[in-house]
This record gives C-alpha cells, structure tokens and sequence, in this order.
C-alpha cells in the first residue's frame, strides 16, 4: 500500500501514518454534564478506542476541586488516578491515556504526581492567550514529571495576529510536543483553517513539534475543518464519539475514522459506541449543530449564549435569539 | 466594500457578486414524502427566499404523470403552473422560478409550454451519464422554448473519468447555461471536490456557462463542499431550508447565506423559515446526517439502503447493517 509522505500530496488513496487521533469524548462531553458521566459510558468509550485503534483518549480534565465543587461535578473534573483505574486498570493496550489540565483551574503541581505512579501518558494544556506564560509552567511541570505535552491555546478566532505570533515562538521554544488551533467558539471556515494551520506549522516546523486540530461544530464544519487540517499536515486530530462536545458538539469520531485509510483504524466498534452507548444520551444531553450554536458560530460569540437558550425547558424565539446576539447582549 | 473577481482570492471579507443561490427545499425534500407538501410550507419557502435575497427556488419536479401517478405522488412532482401560480401568482419578485426535469420520466415536449406561458424560469435537466443525449435533447427543447437551462449530472461518484471527459464536452457545445456537479450518494471529500470542479471550469471555461455544486450531506460535508466549490469558482449553489432533501438531506440554506458576504443575502428570514416551518416537519420526515447514510455515503451506494433502515418503525441494527451493506447487499 502506498504511504503518503507528503502532507500536500493530494492523493487519497493511501495514507499518512503519522496521524494520530485522540478521543476527547468524555473530556469535551463532560462541559455538557459537568462531568458527570457513568462509568459504564466510560468504559464504553475506552473499549471502542482500544478496538478502533485510536491512538489517545482523554478521559476527563484534571482540574481542582477547590474551583470545581465536587457537589456539583462528577469524577471526571478531577480524573483522580484511582477513577481512571477503576475504568482502565493498568491499560495494558496500545491506547495512550490524556487528562486536559486547564490554566488556572488546576492544582497541578499537587494534583498531577510522577508519571511512574500514573497510568496517563499525556497532560494537555488548555489555556486563553493571556495565560501562555502559566501554560508553559505547567507544561514543564508535567514533562519534568515524565509526561507527554501539549498546549491547546483556545478561542483561537479572538486573538489578534500578533499576539498569536508571539505565542507560537514561545510554545516552539518549550517542552511541549505540540500545539492545537482550537476553535471554541466554531468560527472558522476552511479558509481560515487553512490560513492558521500553515501558520502553526511554520513555527513548530523546525523544532519536530506538531500541529493538531480541535474543531467545534456551530458552523457544521468540525469534520471538514479537520480533514482540512490534515490534509495541510497537521498530525493531531482531535474527535468524539457522535461529535458528543460543548454546544454544538465536535468533530465526529466515526466520520473522522472513516476517512483515514490506515488499516489499523477500524470504524465497526465506533459505529458500535456511537449507536449503543452514546446517542440514547441524547435524551437528556443536547448537543449538537442547531440554529443557536450557528448564530454564536458566525458571530464569533462564545457558545454558552446558545447553550443557555438550548437548555430552557420550553424552546424560545430564535430571531429574538438573534436580533439580541447581533446586538452584543 | 471590496469585491472578489479573482475566485482563487482567498480573502473573505469581500464577496464575489457573480454567485448565485438555488433553494431547491421542495424539489429535493420532495423525495422524502412523494413530493406532497402542504401549500402553506412551499409558501413560507417562496417568501424566505424572496425575503433573504436568494436568486432562484426550484419549485418541484417537471414529470410525468404517467410515471408518477397522482394517486401516490403530490403537486410538486408535475409543478402544474396552475399549481405554481397558486403559490406565486405572477411572481412579481426578483427570486426566479425553476423546475427540474428527470430524463425518461418527463414528458418534456407536451409538459413543458412555451416561456410565455410560464411564470418558470429555469428548467434543470437532470439525468445519469447513459442519459446525456436525452438530456440535452431535453435542454435544446426548453432553451428554444425560452428557459434558462441547466444539466444536472447525477451520481458523479460513479462515473468513470473518459466517460466523464466525453459528457463535459458534449454539455460545452450545448445550449445549457451551466452544469452542475452532483454528488448525489454524498460520497465526496473536499479533494474529490476540488478535482472536479477545477475539471467541470476547464471545459465551461471558453464557454462561458457556470458550474454549480449540488451536494448531499452523508458524511457532513454538504456544506462543507460546497464552500470548497464556491471557492475555486463554482458560481452556482444549491441549498435547502434546514438542509431537508433526500436522505441525509442537502446543504443548509442557513448556513450558505451565512457564509456569504454578499448584502443581498438576509439570514434573518431564513432563520425564520427554518425554525417555525421546516423543522416542525422533523415529527413525520427523518432527513439530515445518521449513521446510515454515513454508511451508504462512505461506501459510494445509492442512499436507498439508507432510507429504507431509517423508514422502518423500529431501529434496526446500525452493526447488521453495516456488515450487509459491506458485503454489497
């Protein structure tokens, strides 16, 4: 079988074996539940990475319970080593594990211990642009402990271009092993993507760092943007199962599976997960592309204006919706 | 405001004025209920689509009674003038009227009256690749009629490329106005897109017709694609209100006039249309992305298979279904 080396070759046929994709199902799923999800959907998920062959799963954040009450937020918040053991035991498969530790919201000094006494093999750095010099704290903290890194700068279409710059020279002089363009807010099309992408990857280009995607779906666009990032060389693409995520939701996880034409992906145990397990939360999670989620999308709002209106018990008036979002309330 | 000539700019602040948007909600959803749709909603959709700019409404099918008996099939399937004036009157608006016309299930020379007779505009033509004489026998009798006419290529996943090559050339030295690239089992990623629409623009290109795009939504891409297209220079685009079409359905209007920057384009009534018309009809019709049709969509089938799964009072087995469709039943 042909392997396709060279990110802009516009073939399709083979495939570039050095993608990898990470599940953020339970991690992205738990901003609609608070984290509070079963163990037996965790489970349900972590088998369907195991047999699908993906290649990461990010359980869940490992933030503080000082910021985060564990009256109000499941196990999932915290991704305390015992919960994850209880799910994975010693995860004697080839699925490495990733918790998200975000910039400010995580004792990490305390809260993440040596890697020899955990079973997570990558810690992800979520943080604003304003918090890139905390982020690569935390970075070093958790590569000195003998992690995998990397920073997930967030709401990528509201930093200023110069900014962003310097960001990028910072996080290609750090630990990390990459950076993500996360699109929180579900505002990029294909064009901008494109844009960005060619940007992160000239600066992390000569240090061996690599580019992932994390893409939301108010625009309906999470899959395309992140085959479009992909077929540009970005090596990381983030996906959930039945695109379960904030809002509008993520790039779907079955889609993303069946595009890629490693054989070593297998869409059967996604199709599976996706049927089974998580589209009968649909009944009480709505998440999802859905009018309000593009509204916030095309006006580069942050999505919980949407979530608010979707989570009312009765429906409201979507021009109202509307007519109030385009005037900034 | 600036103004885009140059389809290959890849600013998006600007627009590029020649691009033109087709709502075809009733002549594609049309499929999902025998084309019996209450007068009520083809009059909500007329009035979006005068109300927010869009430049044509495809108001149903142009066939055959014998074909399609009227015992089984509504209004919209034969598109009477009577039956459209009843919606339209004279249609003093600026929106332009369209009717698709199947090849070998129109009765094109006595159904189709001369333009003078008719509040229709543009007749489109649609046939498979076998067809291509039929149909364009069919667009010289609506162009000498007086129509705008267009060819619609149906199912282009599935044509090999030497016959692809011969039924471009034949269409260059016809009378349609412009051709349009259907992926009608909703198969196609943007590479795939990319590839034949630069393909479809370089036998038009000394013609002077358009190429369009007409997509369909079973791996989440109908929108998607059709960007890609506008963006290499496709200047015509099909959409339909909350994307309601055959199957996983069509790319959402909400989306293209969001997307566009032209001032002509109004989403507030689109929203309007949407939310309070289409999406009502969601408790009898079950269009828009479902992992049948991805299923269907990946492997390149008919999305027949996927209709009848999804037809059927129970849900069946999304694993049993996979595995039949895999093995080609």
């Amino acid at each position: 079988m042909e392997v396709r080396d060279n990110p802009a070759d516009s073939g399709w046929v083979g495939y570039r074996p050095q993608i990898k994709v990470l599940d953020c199902t339970i991690r992205d799923g738990g901003l609609m539940n608070n984290s509070r999800f079963e163990d037996g959907i965790v489970s349900a998920v972590y088998r369907a990475c195991v047999e699908a062959g993906v290649d990461y799963m990010e359980i869940g954040y490992r933030n503080s319970r000082r910021i985060f009450s564990p009256d109000q937020y499941g196990a999932w918040r915290y991704s305390h080593e015992d919960d994850i053991r209880r799910i994975v035991g010693d995860n004697p498969t080839a699925l490495k594990l990733a918790v998200m530790a975000d910039a400010e919201k995580s004792d990490y000094r305390n809260d993440i211990p040596p890697k020899s006494e955990s079973v997570v093999d990558l810690v992800r750095v979520a943080c604003y642009i304003h918090q890139i010099p905390l982020a690569l704290d935390m970075v070093k903290d958790a590569h000195d402990k003998g992690y995998e890194t990397t920073v997930n700068l967030m709401a990528a279409s509201v930093i200023q271009e110069r900014d962003l710059d310097e960001a990028l020279g910072l996080v290609a002089n750090s630990e990390a092993l990459g950076i993500y363009l996360v699109d929180s807010f579900g505002h990029f099309y294909s064009e901008k993507i494109r844009y960005l992408i060619i940007k992160y990857m000239q600066y992390m280009r000569s240090t061996g760092k690599v580019v992932g995607m994390h893409a939301h779906n108010n625009l309906d666009l999470a899959f395309a943007n992140t085959i479009e990032a992909i077929v540009l060389g970005a090596n990381m693409a983030d996906a959930t199962m039945a695109g379960l995520g904030r809002g509008a939701g993520n790039c779907p996880m079955e889609l993303l599976i069946g595009f890629l034409h490693n054989p070593k992906y297998k869409l059967r145990p996604i199709l599976d997960c996706v049927e089974n397990h998580i589209e009968p939360m649909r009944k009480d999670l709505k998440w999802g592309f859905d009018l309000p989620y593009l509204i916030t999308g095309l006006l580069n709002r942050h999505p919980r204006l949407a979530m608010k209106f979707n989570e009312a018990p009765e429906r409201g008036d979507i021009l109202e919706f509307y007519d109030k979002t385009l005037a900034g309330e």
